[in-house]
């Protein structure tokens, strides 16, 4: 199974382009801004497995301010290591292997391997499985372990890592003497199965496949559920409960209220259920590459299609971010996704987002279908990129639509619970291998292009190279040109997607009468490919376009979108506003212009538009400037009321 | 201070109406449905303190399913004495002095008088002030005490509230060996003034005015929160918090957050939140009657009018109904307003609206403003009535604008929490005392108008007595005809309430040229009274007319109300109806008839509106038959996205 964490290296990003600018800006800024918070904070020191004042804090429970300490270690060296294939940086990859270093001095002579649980709580190891983090922090080691080996080409982190996963495998599983859990934060699952792909480690799909298959189990330790099991273990009242806990026992916060199987919605903690996902995808697109039989595939890729289905058609935003309630930062019911915190919703944080990308990209290997490379992309250029500052050095946790002054949409530039940025370079450090996948067997090859940028991909067919370069202005507009090199001994067919909101409507040169279009994805034949080394393919869509919520979801907004780009008005833009936007109303009946501007301090172009609103019962008529997210100041503008043309 | 639960007794419903005819199911079905109810449920014996199986049950934490028995026997006793006032009957009064009799052999030698922590906790006594309701439960006894010696004219039940009182009295307040708390659930505080207006008991006033006083302070009790010390005396984790606590130290829950004075917004528990304002507003009312001075009468003041405001202009639905969300029974969010359950709100508790109506009487008090007899009457007629059905033996809880499958608005014929039906009863019991204020003093009389139905109080005028009647067809129509009996030694004004939405327009026959009209009253002076013994008004607005939330509660909704009436579409009248009209539009432009019908089973009349509305997407014309809620499986309708009087 090609991961993109894997195929990234087959991508270059080889012209202008906002995806581009963006990469270069996090392999030139971001990382090293993000290595130095992780120095400041104490993070970048914590395998020294020294006292650091951040442990005396007992304000948090049952997470401690330092619990994922862990976590951002390896996601930042996940990132580092992709980013430095791509372009060298002695400071850092001095860090990478003084990390390793150190991460190797912290293991116990058992394979034991966590800070919080080694320097603070030696005994609590394992005895909070649903809040306390060790298994998702040892997820995100076993990736920066997949990404250091990849880079480095040794076993330096790979080592301590494997012998830590052997440790887990016999704590957790189905035996008598063993614990019948499954991580309260899912990450652990999608990691060990990248880890089984890359080194076929029986034992890490083994224990991927009980975590998923236990997960929810009603009757699962003593006839409990294990999260009520260890609860009276430890000790601890049943109304004990973390803040993010609705209610007692609310183990949809975890996905654990019902076995995967039997989910009908996709509920609680919204990266959580999207990881969860992911690996449930993983163990499906396994199966079919070679991995272990199990349960029941058909029965895996349904749980994932409906849950899919469930946040894309009732609890998504428009601009691809889920999780509408802060209280638990997840999914809310169906259809409530009012548009800032101060309505009642609106949290959409970035790691949500970037989780949707990467379950979209595993879905694609399930089911080649634009629907779920239309999300991949509205994700990124809507959640994900507008979680950084241009400069690369800010970020957002939360992306509401809708500022407000009780709580305004700004960027920060580190969070105590540091999950999204160092998530975010890592998107970006293996962003190549999301744009297409690409395969060969039997003298076919075949490459899916999901995403149109300025790039080059190369891969191996039978020995030799298959190269495809697609260079566009994309997503300011739809002409996108090919160049194939392939050999004569290959047949190769190129699949291109086509955006629901392109209607499905494109103009191919040269044209191809056997060209055909299925479930979103125009397939160029062999026939044509191996007479048409160069062909240009134009997506139709990019007029502005007007789009309101389903009716259900009560919200009485319109958005305004232009190919893959969803448009905001922002404060920044308009110094007259004063209460951000929420009494501006606008009319799809309005005409809207367009705008070629330049982003500040680059030579970089964006399409603006531009449209006439009017401020709610005044009846005064502004002209309004939308642009793609930029300072985060802004809304999705209501709808007027009524239009009359003549107020 | 004529409390509303004392002036009933001078009004007789003397004629047909809607206000009588459920007075009367009430006085003859609703008092012995719920006495059967505290019979079978095994409250109507609680207080002679044997074991009942339901103290077995430690589910429920802090709250034990019995933890508030006292207070159902309370409030029946109160209700069951104004309705044996008006009727009597031998069942009813059997079982009152049964009940008395109980919980007087249930007074423990210090004074003493809790089932709860008699029989079940006896060592727990006031351990748990925030969460375990004893004050709670004393203040529904006061309030039982109160009406059993108005009816029966003896100390009986007064003699041990008052020992108990004395008690309680003895372990709250400033001291230094007292507890400086005050109750999770205000109602005491109400209760107590009550107690003091009718008895002159000091000590009543005193901790009345403590527990409104010292609510909130952060250093009440060593230098903490009451509620924060007495989780540490407890030994509780910080943790440990009851389900509708949405975070540890959610004490806007109790409205505890901050003292009353500082408290802008109108926050948590909407039952405890109204209660607390009734009593701040009594503190006023009280001083300007001979109640002691204290701290700042216009301070506490101010706070009942802000929080009026902020509860009536931002968090009331369209029906009166107020607390939005479900999670913890109260006030959400400004503008938050969702119609349903499945949508995320619209708990309107039936106990949340008749505290509405309470308080709304006290303003009245302080500020003979039609704003506040305007929202007590919506509330009667649309979230009070409603919350019971025409045969007098079900009741709502939840009073949601909206059915849905997930949560179909039905009546129930009891309650694990049975707050809300013997709340009804009270509240019917002593409605005679809300239609009206009147007073005398030096030979001027004065009688202000509040809710209109064919009705007579009478009242003593220097020795003489006033009598004025009203007959009327309301709330179907505007017409009101007075008959004023006044002696010729007595001035008398009467005054009118001109409900906002008649937009102060009336006929006034014979006419009065001294008549004024100020803050929504017409003030028929005595010079006029004098002359005209009799004289009719006719209040216009009784056409059908839509109402439309305000923009920021993004409701794309649109209701209908004809004079006091708000209507609903309900599944019942319309058997194609599969959605309870969620894909339902209509549109203020389309016509509107009126249509006269009949209460089921009865020859009473009312008025049904008819209108056109639309299947949403699909075009198709529905005739839509509206009425008063009756069955409760309809909802407030949805506004048609833009109106084509051709589809």
């Amino acid at each position: 199974m090609p991961y993109p964490q894997v195929t990234y290296k087959d991508t270059v990003f080889n012209g202008p382009s906002l995806l581009k600018r963006q990469k270069t800006t996090i392999s030139q800024v971001t990382v090293k801004a993000q290595l130095k918070q992780l120095r400041d904070s104490g993070r970048y020191d914590c395998f020294k497995l020294q006292w650091h004042p951040v442990y005396d804090d007992k304000s948090m429970w049952p997470v401690p301010k330092s619990l994922f300490w862990d976590s951002d270690i390896g996601k930042w060296i996940e990132g580092a290591c992709y980013l430095l294939f791509e372009s060298y940086d002695a400071e850092v990859d001095t860090a990478v292997r003084e990390l390793v270093d150190m991460i190797r001095s912290a293991q116990q002579e058992d394979g034991y391997l966590n800070v919080y649980f080694t320097v603070v709580e030696p005994d609590a190891r394992w005895s909070n499985i649903r809040d306390q983090h060790e298994l998702y922090n040892a997820g995100h080691l076993i990736e920066g372990a997949l990404a250091h080996r990849e880079y480095y080409k040794n076993d330096l982190l790979m080592e301590p890592i494997l012998k830590y996963v052997k440790l887990i495998r016999s704590v957790f599983g189905p035996g008598q003497s063993q614990r019948h859990a499954y991580p309260g934060h899912p990450e652990i699952e999608l990691a060990l199965l990248r880890l089984y792909h890359a080194t076929g480690e029986q034992d890490a799909y083994d224990l991927a496949q009980y975590f998923i298959e236990e997960r929810g189990n009603p009757n699962g330790q003593d006839g409990q559920l294990y999260y009520d099991w260890e609860e009276k273990q430890r000790g601890d009242s049943p109304w004990m409960r973390p803040d993010p806990y609705p209610v007692a026992h609310a183990h949809w916060y975890n996905q654990a209220h019902a076995p995967i199987l039997q989910q009908k919605t996709i509920e609680g903690h919204s990266v959580r259920a999207v990881y969860l996902l992911i690996a449930v995808a993983d163990l499906v697109v396994l199966d079919e590459t070679g991995g272990k039989p199990y349960r029941s595939r058909d029965e895996y890729l349904k749980a994932a299609k409906t849950l899919w289905d469930n946040m894309v058609d009732k609890k998504m935003y428009v601009t691809g971010g889920v999780g509408a309630i802060s209280a638990w930062e997840g999914f809310g019911r169906d259809y409530f996704l009012p548009q800032g915190t101060n309505e009642g919703g609106c949290y959409a944080e970035t790691c949500a987002s970037i989780a949707v990308m990467m379950l979209a990209e595993r879905m694609l290997h399930l089911e080649l279908d634009s629907r779920y490379a239309d999300i991949m992309e509205l994700c990124l250029y809507n959640a994900v990129m507008t979680a950084m500052s241009l400069d690369g050095r800010e970020f957002t946790y939360v992306n509401q639509l809708a500022s407000s002054d009780e709580d305004k949409s700004v960027r920060h530039d580190w969070f105590e619970c540091a999950c999204c940025p160092p998530n975010l370079m890592r998107l970006f450090g293996s962003l190549g291998g999301y744009l297409w996948d690409y395969g060969y067997r039997d003298r076919v090859a075949h490459v899916n292009v999901h995403l149109y940028t300025t790039a080059k991909v190369e891969f191996d067919a039978g020995g030799e190279k298959v190269t495809l370069e697609q260079e566009t202005n994309w997503p300011w507009d739809g002409n996108v040109s090919f160049r194939l090199v392939a050999p004569s001994s290959v047949d190769t067919v190129v699949r291109l997607r086509l955006p629901a909101w392109s209607r499905g409507e494109f103009t191919l040169s040269p044209p191809c009468h056997d060209a055909t279009a299925e479930r979103g994805y125009l397939t160029l034949p062999s026939s044509y490919t191996s007479k048409h080394g160069s062909f240009e393919v134009t997506i139709h869509g990019f007029e502005p376009r007007h789009l309101s919520p389903h009716p259900y979801t009560n919200q009485n907004s319109l958005a305004m979108a232009r190919g893959p780009i969803i448009y905001c008005v922002e404060d920044a833009d308009h110094p007259w506003e004063e209460n951000h936007f929420r009494d501006v109303v606008i009319s799809d009946q309005s005409q809207v212009t367009e705008e070629k501007r330049t982003v500040d301090g680059t030579d970089e172009h964006f399409v603006a538009l531009r449209t006439v609103g009017w401020i709610r019962d005044m009846g005064v008529n502004l002209i309004l400037n939308l642009v793609e997210s930029n300072t985060l100041q802004g809304r999705i503008v209501n709808k007027a009321p009524e239009f009359d043309a003549e107020t």
